[in-house]
């Protein structure tokens, strides 16, 4: 058995509004910070699965996504295997 | 100018108890879901930034990330770039 590490990533579907992403939008006008449009909020989990191969543990999540971490009538979930390959820089904590 | 689309993902810090990771935890327990360990539940933000350069438009979106969407005590931002590089597959929408 093998450990594997995922994340969901839960986001509105397209064409379907978001209140929070709206909200965001409109802080920023008032914090005056231009450029920033498209605001979507969602969620996102990350887990460990364990299990004889990544097809499977792939599957084990995937099935947790659809099932349980959203509402797929409204909502688009995405499953992304962690290992350090994507494109993520850590952002530096304010004091 | 040119649009770029960023992602921020929102966790808790490590060994910060994440309330909502555990609950999921134990819902798989009973729902009879082996094998899954290390829950962890944040937010994730899709946004989109216009800027004359990219690093331009990721310095915006970094800031957010610290000074809006995160509370860095007790949580990690990160930044991520969009644009199909990832390795992300869509989940089968249930019907």
């Amino acid at each position: 058995m093998t450990t594997y590490r995922f994340a969901v990533n839960v986001l509105p579907r397209d064409g379907i509004l978001d209140p929070q992403g709206r909200a965001v939008e409109q802080s920023l006008d008032h914090l005056d910070v231009a450029g920033v449009a498209g605001v979507r909020v969602g969620r996102r989990v990350e887990l460990t699965v364990e299990a004889p191969d990544e097809n499977t543990a792939r599957a084990t999540v995937e099935r947790l996504a659809r099932d349980l971490f959203s509402n797929p009538l409204i909502e688009q979930a995405t499953v992304e295997t962690l290992g350090g390959a994507a494109p993520t820089t850590r952002v530096a904590a304010a004091r």
